[in-house]
């Protein structure tokens, strides 16, 4: 089938643009390459040596034959979204182009008006695009789920039915996000349930949980095809900070009690679940929502995963508790559900499986490209204005706790 | 008490700024008139006419010995806000300063990302400004009603204690926002929990219903005082404009069946509710939601009860189903909590008593100004492009049902 994939050269968009086109989807991706500037920004860089989006197609092509156009531009420019969705036609757009991280979003006032704005209007823009030039184009989205937050109750995918003073609704669940990115999402999701409801639109919400990894089958086929690996205090997750740290004997720095539960899954599971939700599009009208994770773990658990890795393949990584950036629960209940992408046909890769093979390996490959300096949490949720300073050394003295 | 109001030259700014005012606290305005901007937009008018502000506040100043300070700028300029915050040191902010219109929001893809940047930018600005100087500032933010929609459960204040598979949480009441204004309002909501638990703000949220009326105390002291009174398609609200029909003998144009059920309550409501919440601010970290409105009521019943009242005054009105613009249900079940500012005191005024007072009496004193061309819906939810055509008179004759 025909797939858009915006924001396809990002961490996630570029390995579900490859896993597309070699299952002989036709696969276009938009960018405008706002992930490598906030790089620059930052001053961080991905672990793995990424090639530029035109070199990477051109070695897919070279490699595979298919053909994967780009389309270069802002999907909170209009007139460019509209026009490429009025010359493509796509039957499913996959929505990845958003400003996708909680911390850049806390750095301060600018960052989190940027990441609101950014990714509000450039969903907006979409559902009028579509609405205007393709409307049984099918919008698979990318959502989170830190939309849910913790709440005290089980997380079901996207509604929920309250039985309330002897009456009763299915109403969507209620949100509670961890961050100004968090909430950004939150708008998304409301904005697509009313653009599905008087619009007749199609869309699937993917609340997808924390992604590790950076090996696909695709991706392994050549070094120029190389996925990002982010590890740093920003951009970086936990799972690969942990495995970056592992290899160069660093602590794990573990936020607080790292009681902290989330969902996870493989990079892997994550284009296989982008490619079920094409391939079985929402109806007219819909809004479905999947939550796309395969186990559920504590920061705490992963630390203790990794930790053991490590000591197979000779590296010695103590766990360290350090004063986490973040407002969160520490400790508290967490049990969301996720069995509609299973139904649909996923088969999960486990994170057991995965750990050596997938991370430990390549933390190890690129060891030498480690910053440690990208570690420590320097953004943190109470301050209004966070002043990154980027020193040569990671220092742990201050907030070990 | 030291309170800012924020669109202080609107609708209920402007009778919340002088009842603060003849109360005996230290207002002051801030505004940039982009109400009377989307006027001039339109094409339209409020039947009352109304002065500059600035001639408005002096007439104050001279009637009453009360001083309102102004302060001309944009909220979505965080230079020009948080220095007036910081200039300032308000106890309370009261924030109306958003485009509250849901058609307009609904005109087309620019409307509908105007109103999203521009309310969710304005409120995140002012939860960063006051983060930044004035942290113990209680923030009084306006929300609506609206941003419930029509669940088939009875809809509580803000909150809902949810029991599921055998667990029980307290968590935001679930929205379902009917318009890109409704939603704007539901983000601004979800932006502001977040900050008030990170950064320890007090906030009230008042989702207020309908509001009716353009009288208070204040503003019948001169003419010079004399509030909006709104009654087009976009800016009106639906008790005003069938008043104003009743005065000319147009048929007053019930969208569908008119079994859409709301709250509503009248201005001096408004304006003491704003007071309620300045008096008993919320704690620290606390984001506290009042549904504010007296009573409900659908739109068929205010038909008739203005055609009731329009007969005592010798106007005959007939009522006319017309085909709905919006995307909502015509029937359904309605009943919302709203006893949480009548604990503080609140007393309500209700529609019987006020309606010949405050509504037909103004109808039929500026008879002359009404517009009859700007009574007929031309935007529809439906449509993702509405170009509105002003004619020079209504014709009812297409969308009669």
């Amino acid at each position: 089938m025909k797939v858009c994939v915006l924001g396809g050269d990002g961490y996630c968009g570029w390995a579900a643009a490859l896993y597309l086109s070699k299952k002989g989807h036709e696969v276009s991706v938009v960018d405008n390459f706002a992930r490598r500037t906030w790089d620059h920004e930052l001053g961080v860089q991905t672990l793995t040596p990424i090639q530029p989006l035109a070199d990477r197609l051109r070695a897919w092509y070279e490699l595979t034959g298919h053909r994967i156009e780009l389309f270069v531009g802002d999907v909170t420019d209009y007139d460019f979204l509209s026009t490429t969705i009025d010359n493509l036609r796509p039957e499913a757009v996959v929505h990845f182009a958003e400003q996708r991280a909680a911390p850049y979003s806390m750095i301060d006032r600018k960052h989190a008006v940027f990441t609101q704005v950014n990714n509000v209007v450039g969903t907006l823009n979409l559902l009028f695009a579509i609405r205007e030039f393709q409307p049984e184009c099918h919008v698979v989205k990318l959502g989170t789920m830190g939309e849910y937050g913790t709440p005290n109750i089980d997380i079901e995918e996207g509604y929920i039915r309250v039985e309330h003073n002897g009456r009763s609704d299915v109403l969507p669940f209620p949100k509670q996000p961890g961050s100004f990115y968090h909430l950004s999402k939150v708008h998304d999701s409301h904005n697509m349930m009313f653009a599905c409801k008087i619009w007749g639109l199609r869309a699937t919400d993917l609340n997808q949980g924390v992604v590790y990894g950076t090996v696909t089958d695709e991706v392994t086929l050549d070094e120029a095809l190389i996925n990002r690996f982010d590890y740093d205090e920003i951009f970086g997750t936990v799972l690969n900070r942990f495995c970056v740290q592992a290899a160069v004997g660093h602590p794990l720095t573990v936020y607080g009690k790292g009681g902290q539960t989330r969902g996870f899954l493989d990079i892997r599971d994550t284009v296989r679940c982008v490619e079920l939700a094409c391939l079985n599009p929402a109806g007219r009208g819909e809004c479905r929502v999947y939550n796309q994770f395969t186990e559920q773990f504590s920061v705490l658990e992963l630390a203790e995963m990794v930790q053991l890795a490590g000591r197979e393949l000779g590296l010695e990584a103590e766990i360290r508790h350090i004063a986490g950036p973040r407002v969160e629960a520490e400790q508290h209940y967490y049990h969301a559900k996720h069995s509609k992408l299973i139904d649909l046909g996923l088969k999960p890769h486990y994170l057991s499986d995965s750990l050596l093979d997938s991370l430990m390996n390549i933390a190890i490959k690129y060891r030498d490209r480690i910053d440690t300096a990208t570690f420590l949490p320097q953004v943190r949720w109470e301050s209004a204005k966070n002043e990154r300073r980027r020193s040569t050394a990671a220092s742990l003295s201050e907030t070990v706790i």
